[in-house]
């Protein structure tokens, strides 16, 4: 396991967070930060409370792992089943926002911005394949970015290359004590499905470890969006179509971009400059169906908005 | 429905041929090309000698359904196996190989260029996950294209939006005769198992049904390659990098570019112009490592070929 190799242009200077489950991944990556002499960590452990006492074995492991490296700790406990329960959204959803806002409000309390995350190769693997069954276009096949931001927060995954067996050998090879999480073993969760039964499934078909190939499909996504998102930057630079009243001019420079460029200047105005949830490829053909001459006025986005187009102007109403 | 709708677009004037296995697919399409009056038309199928009797009456009930519509119909038979054993390829390639030489023979003794294919929007979802599987980019999650050429032929694929489910309601209600294909009973092949093992289980995993979202990205693959092609040809015909005897000019422009339209290059080098086979995303990854000051001198291709650099010249040696 080259683990200077994996943590060799990580920033090591700066304060951050480090997100334990206990689980074997995020274990290896608290191990590897100590051992790359890393100054300034804090451990978070969110007790999701979804599996009774088990759950609180995992908090109680986590405390112990971070006094053994003289690491701060901070355990927070939730209701996920409720909040789903709620919210009315999936238990996967509900934990997941649950994390997120605990880790935000521990790095505020801290005045940290950094956050170090497990996810490894065989996770990237599967968020792309599920955002392939969730039909969410090219830009959702890069799957998950070594370093990206959210809410002021930088979000780092220093194992994204690494393969769970890798992660196995390792822990094995320096005798990390770790929690076995028992939900991973049990086929309810759509994740646990792709992980147990459909890249199985896949890897037997094609007789072959298919999960490289999903990432590297995932590099090449990046790679050509990267392109893409450049193009239709230096495109909106030039041509100033986004007004200050949030409202887009329909200039014929507009109109006559290539679809991949247009498709993407109207996701980057309603998703990215007026924040409206849920702008999938879907809305964004909707939305260029209405700069044909012929198109609707209006169309439906989701959260009870809509789009109007008068003259050779289109704006969001509703909401 | 929509028949007309489905080959509103289509050239009817010029003669053609159309591929007929005796499946419901090939069956539908024959019907609809009839219906919409098209003139001229030669019903062609190979008989693969796969599966004994069934196949021998498979021909006799393709013959038969031409003589129905008064065409002329082509028949051959091949020993696919032997094939595939000669040439050390799958069952699955040496029949594809077979089938597209009997229908390029057919073409060129009736002077036609035009061929009718009943692939359709679930063959289309297969296809685009065998790429994926397969290691493609984002280039193979186009699929299918509708209208493509093939050797000097056009292919035209007018149910390629068409799911299977409408085909067989299309089939059984104007009681259309047609084949069972045993051998898509079989999950013996890599593609019968996608659809009988895998896309059914994509579809439980994700509560619905997950192939137009599949076929949705192909068209977004499809779109975005366009214009990254497009941009690949046009600085191609500005820095005229491609030397007359095949070799590549690594200018400052050149290795200036964009990754995403690099490796576009050099796949337009080496696949298009110079006719390599095997040339996937992991040569192209290799031979632009070669662009870079310390890069290696000596990277080996598919075939028993591989690329030299020197001074500032890439060129293949060997083959």
């Amino acid at each position: 396991m080259p683990s200077s190799f994996l943590l060799a242009d990580l920033d090591l200077a700066t304060p951050a967070l480090v997100a334990v489950s206990g689980g074997r991944d995020s274990v290896m990556l608290l191990d590897l930060l100590m051992k790359a002499g890393h100054p300034s960590l804090i451990v978070c452990h969110l007790n999701h409370g979804l599996r009774g006492r088990e759950s609180g074995q995992d908090a109680v492991f986590v405390r112990r792992l971070a006094r053994h490296y003289g690491l701060p700790c901070e355990v927070e406990k939730v209701n996920v089943r409720q909040r789903a329960k709620d919210k009315r959204i999936s238990l996967e959803l509900a934990a997941r926002e649950a994390r997120y806002e605990f880790l935000q409000r521990v790095a505020h309390q801290h005045g940290v911005q950094r956050l170090y995350l497990a996810h490894h190769a065989d996770d990237q693997a599967e968020t792309i394949l599920a955002n392939l069954c969730r039909g969410s276009g090219i830009a959702g096949l890069r799957g998950m970015q070594v370093e990206t931001s959210l809410n002021g927060m930088v979000l780092v995954r220093p194992l994204l290359s690494v393969r769970r067996v890798d992660i196995d050998a390792y822990v094995q090879a320096h005798r990390l004590p770790y929690r076995e999480d028992s939900s991973n073993r049990s086929a309810l969760h759509r994740r646990n499905r792709l992980r147990h039964e459909v890249l199985p499934l896949l890897n037997a078909v094609y007789a072959r470890d298919v999960a490289p190939i999903v990432t590297r499909l995932g590099r090449l996504a990046a790679r050509d969006e990267d392109y893409l998102k450049q193009q239709v930057l230096s495109f909106l630079e030039k041509e100033q179509v986004i007004e200050e009243d949030g409202s887009l001019n329909v200039t014929s420079q507009l109109r006559q971009l290539h679809p991949a460029l247009l498709a993407r200047v109207l996701h980057f105005w309603l998703g990215d400059q007026l924040g409206l949830p849920g702008v999938d490829a879907e809305v964004v053909e909707a939305a260029s169906g209405m700069l044909a001459a012929d198109g609707p006025a209006k169309v439906n986005l989701p959260g009870s908005r809509w789009l109007r187009r008068k003259a050779r102007r289109l704006w969001v109403e509703g909401g």
